[in-house]
């Protein structure tokens, strides 16, 4: 075998998130080779931020022992738009506007760079290494914060005219409902969420004169995990709240389905782990809010991209699906 | 020149309603040289449907002096499934069940066929000779007796896994709202189509007492023209009747627009014929219920395809775009 056999083909996966950002080296089997972080929220400037990420992804590259070739950078960004490289008006993120990631990053790297939504990403990595390897028409629904969604037709992401189809937690399923942080009320993502869920255990909490666990909780001194271990507990608020979850996400998701048919819908991200509390009303309202056509044709699964890794293979499954 | 160069290559397209089926010889440019109709409702066998449409265009062939070159048909019709070629448990058709149209007919024929559902031959035909020409992501709604749907996606229809994508009039807009025909509530048909009107129209005069050039009516004696002839001449009950129904259709329809990012939507069919009627509060309540990244720049338009022949020329413009 010579050496240059021996060279591996790597793409770097980018997860941009409000508080950390992660990357890795990622080779074509979905394996990491290296990964590291920087902390986001602590670069008021972007530019300060992607010289502090590249030279953190520099470094961890020097330790890498494998010669490896890197075929180009994948970005997963809140808001962030496929066509355009960038990220564009994110809540969660202190730089405001529209900012050119992708054009800064190719400068600074000199490498190909792809960058999309983190739910379109996370579809990607589905695709790619994931439980949608066979399959060209599905979704992939994030539980993080708000929920986010990859929309999957005929094996390739839906981008729609402007980059930025696929907002399905930005949906109104309650006219007048909660308000949200996009400025309007009733989204899917003010119920179905981690924050959806904290939201509904103060309503529950407000309205029941029932013993709870999670009583004398605030909205910040409470968290999905422990609306989780409570509702393991047989805490009835904590189950009430994953089942109200559930019918509103189930309701949707059948809506949802009439759009684009697909096969299967993943459920990512926090909330989703919290397996059958979440996925037992979801899937039940799902089926039973559905169109005689759809009915018992589509799967409701787990996301099988697990643990810290997930949105980082999304963002490098970016590189081989969207730049090669 | 040899005769052989003036042979016009031709496409049949056939547009199968529960009343009517009209067919038309269609060539590349969107002209008609000639065309029939039988009346679907008159067979209450598929057999004899098809054996007798198939005789009509045979005999309008005859009549046509041009020398043709026949490429194929194309095939729109309620519940048509693209994949299979097949009508599937079409409510407003006699034949119950599975029909396999686009194989019966190629039997016969002996010509390729190609089906679809009514209001994706609609966008097809807005595709390729309407106002969609240079588009690729819009959709078609159909106003009729129901509500159709045709989604593009990157310049391909949406079909979904099993051809069945785009069922927008079966998207829930009210939980527990009208009672649909799919025998489910609050589906979106119920409100916005020409059954939906007439619904809301006699809802409204249930309530109020003012006077209306529509009272005493019952929903076979009204049509929905009646209802646009009353507006314009100044009714109240039928301009509140248009107002209502333009805000649930654009409130549905800025929720469509968070699936699939459109650059345009066109409204088809009979109530769209209303114009200013219907299209002033559908795009007034649109654009107030979107999401901000999406907020003026989506367009609400007339179908560009006219008259009788819409229909047709979508379903002959399956055979240029699906099967050549």
């Amino acid at each position: 075998m010579s050496a240059a056999m021996k060279t591996k083909e790597i793409a770097i996966g980018i997860d941009i998130g409000g508080t950390n950002t992660v990357f890795g080296f990622i080779d074509k089997r979905g394996k990491c080779l290296a990964e590291g972080s920087v902390r986001t929220a602590e670069f008021l400037e972007f530019h300060d931020f992607i010289k502090a990420l590249w030279e953190s992804i520099e470094k961890v590259a020097a330790t890498i022992k494998t010669k490896i070739d890197i075929k180009g950078i994948g970005i997963g960004a809140p808001n962030g738009n496929f066509y355009n490289g960038t990220i564009e008006f994110a809540p969660n993120l202190s730089w405001k506007g529209i900012i050119p990631v992708a054009k800064e990053f190719k400068k600074l790297s000199r490498l190909p760079v792809v960058l999309t939504n983190d739910a379109n990403a996370a579809a990607m990595g589905e695709m790619m290494y994931g439980g949608a390897k066979r399959l060209k028409d599905f979704i992939v629904i994030t539980l993080g914060t708000g929920l986010g969604s990859g929309i999957v037709v005929n094996g390739n992401v839906l981008y729609g005219h402007d980059g930025f189809a696929g907002e399905i937690g930005h949906v109104i399923v309650t006219p007048n409902g909660r308000k949200c942080g996009c400025g309007r009320r009733g989204c899917l993502e003010t119920y179905a969420s981690a924050t959806g869920i904290k939201r509904t255990v103060l309503k529950l909490l407000s309205e029941s004169g029932e013993d709870s666990m999670l009583n004398g909780h605030t909205i910040k001194s409470l968290s999905a995990k422990m609306i989780d271990e409570a509702a393991f507990k047989g805490d009835p608020i904590a189950i009430e709240a994953f089942d109200y979850t559930g019918k509103v996400l189930g309701e949707a998701l059948a809506n949802s389905i009439a759009y684009t048919s697909p096969k299967a819908i993943f459920l990512f991200g926090g909330l989703a782990q919290a397996g059958k509390l979440i996925f037992k009303p979801t899937k039940k309202h799902m089926e039973k809010s559905l169109l005689n056509i759809y009915k018992k044709k589509v799967k409701l699964l787990p996301s099988s991209l697990k643990g810290a890794h997930a949105a980082v293979l999304g963002a490098s499954a970016l590189v081989w699906k969207e730049l090669l």
